[in-house]
């Protein structure tokens, strides 16, 4: 049995029971709410972590690559939404998917993309089910609710012979929020938006049974989810430090971590050195512009007990600089000696697990258990 | 035969004529001061790469994981230096290296260090070559050259039977400057702290045969080496823009760059987007405080032409968004068609190489060669 005392480092662990306790919160909301919940699995890329949510109740997954639907296809997950605009060079790997009988659905936001995958499609006899982008907060891609351009599209597609499925909306911008009532207002227009997209399709004769909206903060806030039949979130099943200042978790739900040793001190600066640089965090600095900057992110004990006031300042490749908020710690090589092992808490899971390999799941038991993720496209 | 047209995106290219010239202009200037050159592996930890770095006349290699130093052992490079600060817990994976047959070196900057590599190496009947880590600029471990604990340390190595093979020091403050003269500055200080360190010692009695120091502006700034044996640096095998910025290389000698396709405009903000966002670019923001912010990369055509002004001004996890400085490109949906291919630059080649699991080596004649990088700990 692997524990956790002998695992290397750095290294990114999961806390299953955490882990657990975040999937089934989010779960339940949403079963409360009467929606189906669609986990993107952009965050975690390991099948351990979707095998999971699927348990918990979670109707098929969102990806962000078709490396990732790939991956999960061949896990035997057949639900899947590829959640970026799709392109005339990536529909050749869309089309073999639903060949091989996964349930791909594709998105679009323009009339260009419309008639590329009508075209490709119909010179393929395949017909693709597609979901039409919706903007709701201008954070990225999407068509306005009320813009001409939602009707081209669905009938530049329904002309072609595709499948218009629905419309989905991500309100990204939820991220630069912090207080409650803010995201409860950009959690509403993004189930207005796209609820009102929805019913200008139908209204012109599309069926559009879908109504996609989510994030993690506005699916946490949403206080009524009329007209929506699904949500989707991912970076919950993990949380971070820029989602403990968003409001919508604290440190204690925080379930991915790096383990690190100290291999150095600057004593004179109070500066205890880590093997945890911005390769094992990444350089996610989400939280500078938040209400409280973590740095590079906050340390735990080993035994993950919050050293409040202790953060990675800085970080170069592979050291990272563990310093006291204010008063430089002149105790610092006593309080973590050569070989101190810590947890650091990320800014951001998507991209400190993008570091990694692979985790280390540790359960209750406190065994470690190798969870492999996928890694690049 | 596969081109660069045909590679799915996005992806990591490597211009391989720039990559080579990068490697002669530095090993041509190394040997021109009559010092050896040890290339850090860690900016491309790639083969292909790092032989041809040596095949221009390197001598060893520098690397920040130990399994870097296992799987370029395993590729027959014996000459190897471990640059990050040994502890009790990596003894092992080090001593097994050596027993294999390895010269690897590893480093060191405090007593309390020594004092465990000396322990373990005497309990296992192992010489450790170790090289004592020297600060010249505060900017992250060592020890200052007049400090009492570089005797200490090295009289403890030397107690406990272990070889103090020499000093070195990496000015990583370098990469804060932008004026050729503070750069030479800063790469004298480097040579003369090493200097002054490695006279200490062999004032004391020890030989200290190598005097090593580096880093990519100070290899290129300095002017003299006197009593330096060795020159270290990573980064300028590809350059970037934060290397651009500090003015040791300009936008076409950058030989590391991301390949992606327009997936997308916002028409209203002058937004095209493109299928790299920060998962391929990395979350590096480098250039953000330098003369010149070029936001997640710099754009450049399919072919590599620099397309003046237009940046990745933002990026999500797979999307970028390129806009053009100044005022909003009103034509970019005409300018970057849905499909149209580009390149981007990226600020900091070590952190978007990191992002990708293979480099396509893109040759004179047009063909694309997959080259496999190391990737996690």
């Amino acid at each position: 049995m692997t524990t956790i005392h002998e695992l290397g480092t750095p290294s990114a662990l999961i806390d299953t029971q955490r882990m657990e306790r975040n999937i089934r919160r989010m779960q339940d909301r949403m079963q409360a709410m009467g929606v189906r919940f669609r986990p993107h699995a952009k965050t975690t890329k390991c099948l351990p972590v979707v095998q999971a949510q699927i348990a918990a109740g979670a109707q098929g997954i969102t990806v962000s690559t078709l490396k990732e639907a790939e991956q999960f296809f061949e896990a035997g997950i057949q639900d899947i939404l590829y959640a970026v605009g799709m392109v005339p060079g990536k529909l050749g790997q869309a089309l073999a998917l639903r060949q091989r009988g996964c349930q791909l659905k594709i998105i679009t936001d323009s009339v260009a993309a419309a008639r590329e995958i009508g075209r490709f499609g119909a010179a393929h006899g395949a017909v693709f089910e597609v979901w039409i982008e919706i903007d709701t907060d201008g954070h990225r891609s999407g068509i306005k609710p009320e813009e001409d351009a939602l009707l081209q599209v669905a009938n530049v597609l329904r002309d072609a012979g595709m499948v218009v499925g629905g419309v989905l909306a991500h309100a990204g911008s939820s991220y630069d929020h912090d207080d409650p009532q803010a995201l409860r207002a950009i959690s509403e227009q993004e189930r207005a938006g796209a609820v009102r997209a929805a019913q200008r399709l139908r209204e012109a004769g599309f069926a559009c049974p879908v109504v996609s909206i989510g994030s993690t903060p506005t699916a946490l806030a949403a206080e009524d989810l009329e007209g929506v039949t699904e949500v989707r979130a991912g970076v919950y099943v993990f949380f971070d430090l820029v989602m403990r200042n968003v409001g919508v978790c604290g440190l204690d739900d925080i379930a991915l971590s790096v383990l690190t040793t100290v291999i150095g001190h600057q004593e004179e600066k109070g500066w205890a050195i880590v093997d945890a640089g911005w390769m094992a965090m990444s350089r996610d600095r989400g939280t500078q512009k938040q209400k409280q900057d973590f740095g590079f992110g906050q340390a735990c004990r080993e035994d993950g007990t919050v050293l409040e006031g202790y953060t990675l300042s800085g970080a170069n490749q592979e050291h990272g600089i563990l310093s006291r908020a204010g008063e430089p710690d002149g105790r610092i090589a006593e309080r973590f000696p050569l070989g101190t092992r810590l947890r650091i808490l990320p800014n951001h899971a998507c991209a400190t697990g993008a570091q990694h390999p692979e985790y280390h799941a540790i359960g209750p038991d406190g065994r470690a258990r190798a969870w492999p993720r996928f890694y690049g496209w």
